[in-house]
């Protein structure tokens, strides 16, 4: 009886360009290294022009696929505070930092191919589908050809595909997830996984079975098209080398889901 | 002797979507009905993306072209101060702010089809050949096919003509010109007109020649697409209604130069 | 039987100073003429140094007693958003904007002697004890001569007169009250008075009786030291009129609860 | 003969508190352990109310006395360009962040003793006379017994004399210095010192000799308060620590100018 044949690529995303004037944020050439999708910060949460300009020269150079990061009007609060909005604000918004970041993108020779909600705003495109419909909403107005990157087995995931969208489905290397397939609260033990192996090994088995492990070890299907990395804690680069490093071994190639052509 | 034959339209333009939050700017619902084009703020010096995309939506009903408006990021000094930026800093600032119009435009079933520098940085594309390449480059980079709005006699002017771009000429309804061509400084007398009907003949006068009329009443020939009317100050729409008036009654189309298709 | 002796006196106060750079908001001189306590935005929800330095000076000269009117971060939302804020992080943001206050008052030749929560975070005085207690801290802590003004019945009113500060109590004149003494939602009918006449007998009433009225006339007793009239809606001016003119005709001055000395 | 007793103590100042929100700067906590005054940036080129909390409280465990840090209000500029603004805005924006921080000091328990102008801001205090006006008017104006930390030999170090201020004159272990006591424009080569012990040695000198040392080799005589070490650099801290050690090994205390009574 043969194996099923699983997929024999899967991308890698981190965060990117979150740096602001003459802060710093992160080790970004250090991660462009590894991944495949870096998702670029548009300037409301973090970021600016010259960032923004720098990190999708830098994604060019090591041939790194590029998606709009946006999120919150909110830098003080890097984008991980939930602000009060209307669904129309928030396709509003999201429009706006997917614009911007197209036009960097063209001005630096390369293309957006994708976008994925940050932060708090990310965190709701799973878990509240009225912010759901409105990212899903402001990325087909924008432009109908991006994908949507979504949380795997969230709302957005579920309300794109309904649309008739390209989605691609994403899992997080270093957090553990529920019996319903939600991230479990950072508050609760347990919650991210520090050991790069451990963080490693699990997204082997969870790209390998298309499906996420939950924290008592059930699977639950879902496509499994990206996993995301941190980029901006003191493990972020350990642990990305070592999911890379793991599944390459496991004979997965980490490939874009949506290079730019 | 025949006269001239001049030109059978001319463009109006104005500032608008210059509101902030709960921060009012200008009566643009008046001023729409009036001008051809709209120089949309893009949240930098003015403007929010709701604001933005409220402004597209009425300028689209209204039959009215619409522009990007990029200034430097300074809500509180709405774009009149000069910041001090690299050529390589203002070209990531304007693409940025384009790139923003374009999606949010887009979102609202409008289409930017040309870019105006705003306030100080406006002003700048006149008398700096460094701006005014930056300007023009970060327009080209992000989209050749849009139309530069430049001031007349300007360095913006003949460095985009240069560049291949497309480029409109604009006149100011209501300031006084230096023999130059050079706006005078609105610290000296008579450098701002008030009279809604001596700005109106003016205008009439200037587009009818093809020329800036200076303070001292010589003419200085240029291409005149386009006529910039005010929109935040107390006589802003009797002046710009004058204006139409007086163009219309004297048989020249009020029209844009870059209609959405 | 004699009728209680009631109030010879009573403060009108109004939220002041919220203009941005370029950017107006309400009619401040006309109001200033009226009210005898102005509580001044301080730069995080509205109004910049020279805003604030411009309203003190005003408010000298027409003799009205200042506050600090500290709020949320948040020059978009105008404070009037509730943004997630730990107890430990608004006492600090309001400390903070207490001293910018204090400071340019003293530069002014004015003195800051009481603080009002402004817009979101003043309505979480009145019904969130978590907030109500961290906006008492910080004033204590910055200065406890500063009076507190207070909603009437609400949690801060009654938390720092357990603290054995200074509180002052005010009212709303245009208004309704819920049976519990808390303000009607916006979005029912009936939450806003707007008729001068209705709201100037209405506030006579309440400040004769020692108590707030609701909307079925049930009066709910409190001390009245202080009556809030708007200042940037189109009525304000004429509300703020009637109220002043009708308590002055039914014997009662209007007076600063704190004068500066 | 003997030599002259010259000063048996000296201050080390060094600028602190610039992180905001998420984002870090410089290593604060290991530079407290080393100079006896921290310039805390107060919010508008760096810092939030937190973030100023926190560095006070550090400050007041480890003994260190703290200033106002003041400077443009340019987050993303970090304070190091010169912006566009009048002298009566330079006093406010001045007194505003003076006011802010003498707040949160006294929340945290300790005092605001002294007040320095940061980057761009400072820098013209040395070489604008219109601008060390205005600083020094807005320290006199909002607390006169607040001492000017001021740049040794510069317009501010004048200026606040003749006005009967208490002055403090500073010098920068780091950087060359102009044979008009100026600092060498970090664009030429040995505009800066990397080298901590050529860097201590050269601040003994100064500091025995109360004299600039000119890049010649020239000593201009000058009261020598306190010394500049920065905390930013990725040799900041070894820096710091050489010029406190080699200090103390030639007999001279390292003591704040204005400690907190």
């Amino acid at each position: 009886m043969s194996q099923p044949m699983r997929p024999l690529s899967v991308d890698l995303n981190s965060d990117m360009g979150e740096a602001f004037g003459a802060y710093r944020m992160g080790d970004d050439a250090a991660i462009l290294d590894i991944v495949s999708s870096a998702n670029v910060a548009c300037g409301f949460h973090g970021g600016d022009p010259d960032v923004m300009a720098g990190t999708f020269t830098l994604a060019l150079e090591k041939g790194v696929a590029i998606g709009a990061h946006p999120g919150y009007r909110d830098l003080w609060g890097f984008g991980r505070r939930v602000l009060p909005h209307t669904a129309a604000e928030i396709e509003r918004l999201v429009a706006y930092q997917i614009g911007a970041a197209q036009a960097l993108a063209t001005y630096a020779g390369h293309r957006i191919t994708f976008v994925k909600a940050h932060g708090a705003l990310g965190n709701l495109t799973q878990s509240d589908p009225e912010v759901a419909g409105a990212v899903t909403r402001a990325i087909r107005a924008v432009d109908p050809s991006l994908v949507c990157l979504a949380i795997a087995l969230g709302h957005q995931d579920r309300l794109a595909r309904e649309a008739g969208m390209s989605v691609k489905s994403e899992i997080f290397a270093d957090r553990a997830y529920t019996e319903e397939g939600l991230l479990v609260s950072r508050k609760l033990p347990g919650a991210v996984i520090h050991d790069p192996g451990v963080a490693a090994d699990r997204v082997v088995r969870m790209v390998r079975a298309g499906a996420i492990e939950t924290i008592s070890g059930t699977m639950l299907p879902t496509p499994v098209d990206s996993v995301c990395v941190h980029s901006d804690t003191p493990t972020a680069v350990r642990i990305a080398a070592s999911v890379r490093q793991k599944l390459e071994a496991d004979g997965v190639a980490v490939r874009a889901f949506a290079p730019a052509p």
